[in-house]
């Protein structure tokens, strides 16, 4: 299995607090030790970071973990090998072009022989993960759907919904996907999420001893949304997901929600 | 403009030393100050760095300047932005996937109006470079061309020759294109490359105060060539391409080469 964290804000925010403590789990405090990756979107660009070697001892993570790099949508993946080997390829998340837009995937989960059943269309996996294969299902029905990516983010998640709870019927499939403008979280065994607004308060780590003041990191009006497999801090309440739930976060806020009927 | 660097090797090899000759020229001793990114290929996947900050002055550059990723294939660029501003979506090179392949691009030069005369297929460039849709469109011919990646390199060379020169008859346009395997190097205006073999010297940069021996770095049989829009050396001797001509390079030799009649 894997670990997920993605971060959705109103204003360009650093994800290193989060960052710090989930790459931790890559080999230090957890077994996630088989690669990680990092996508930051700027503007309608991205930057990325990933590394085959686990987080808690790669000299790129150390980078990702001091340099203050800004960003209103992230998402991050620890990886624990299951199907695929340990490779670049196979490394968490994947991005795609689609409609002059990057989308972004990560996965946390195993779908049996998913390979075999999902068919694809013009986006093709380069890694062996079942993790890849999906994301490139998932694209060519988006694509198939939807004639561009100024949609409706809520019809996009109630579109997304419905082929996760399917992914969610034969295995395990969490997930995390951005547009670059809004972040889709998909819980269908574990996701819990937080989001920070004034008055800030402080923050602890779960993995090493980091605490942070958000007051004296944020503007008043900040707004930011941090998602993760478990939660990253032991001193705030984290909101759990349910199985089969998606929601859809922009800007910090959720702006959808579709729990199973 | 721009400057190119691309690598192409027998066996994994180390770029740092003609990465930081070239992010020198990125704000120190030239004036290609707008960005910079450099993609290594490992395996079927791709480690890449990128920051619209000046090459010279950047902290991802300095890791990667020290950090002995070892690649087959390299391509990297350091801008001078004429067309599109400087951001993270306009800093090449660019990357799509085609055929469960990461193809690569970076392109030096300018083709005014190409945005309007070039009509895109299925990718679409994410930025507003003159640079990036002509990836895209060149990715469209090679896919409407061709039925998989698998394809004879020379083939697909003779392709993109005859393309570029119709671009190089419209304006500026050196490029390097990897598929994985193969390093497309097309000189429209400015383009040299040099292929390091046994026996092994020694040579000195010319941006930076760094000297290598490279017999203390190599095998008796790699084979390395490295190919810039200038010299990076000082005292080896570089061959100068043509206007006109697209030479393919894979596992450090040249396999094929097309001028122009």
């Amino acid at each position: 299995m894997c670990q997920l964290m993605g971060m959705s804000a109103n204003v360009p925010t650093d994800a290193r607090f989060s960052f710090t403590g989930l790459v931790e789990r890559g080999g230090g405090t957890d077994v996630h030790r088989d690669g990680w990756g990092i996508v930051f979107y700027r503007g309608k660009g991205i930057q990325e970071f990933r590394d085959p070697d686990p987080g808690a001892e790669s000299d790129v993570a150390e980078l990702v973990k001091v340099k203050a790099i800004k960003s209103k949508t992230v998402i991050s993946h620890i990886r624990q090998a299951n199907v695929g080997e340990v490779c670049l390829e196979n490394t968490h998340p994947f991005t795609r072009e689609l409609w002059g837009q990057y989308w972004t995937f990560a996965h946390n989960g195993q779908i049996e022989g998913i390979q075999q059943r999902l068919e694809l269309g013009r986006f093709h996996p380069v890694g062996s993960t079942d993790s890849e294969h999906i994301f490139c299902w998932l694209l060519a029905q988006i694509e198939g759907q939807f004639v561009s990516g100024a949609e409706d983010a809520c019809r996009l998640g109630e579109l997304l919904a419905g082929l996760a709870r399917d992914l969610h019927a034969q295995g395990v499939c969490n997930f995390l996907l951005s547009d670059s403008r809004n972040l889709y979280a998909f819980c269908s065994t574990k996701l819990q999420w937080i989001t920070r607004r004034a008055p800030f308060g402080t923050a602890q780590l779960k993995d090493v001893s980091v605490q942070v003041d958000f007051s004296q990191e944020t503007s008043l009006n900040d707004v930011v949304t941090v998602i993760a497999t478990e939660p990253l801090t032991v001193d705030e309440q984290w909101t759990v997901m349910q199985p089969g739930e998606l929601t859809v976060f922009r800007d910090g806020e959720v702006v959808c929600h579709s729990t199973p009927l």
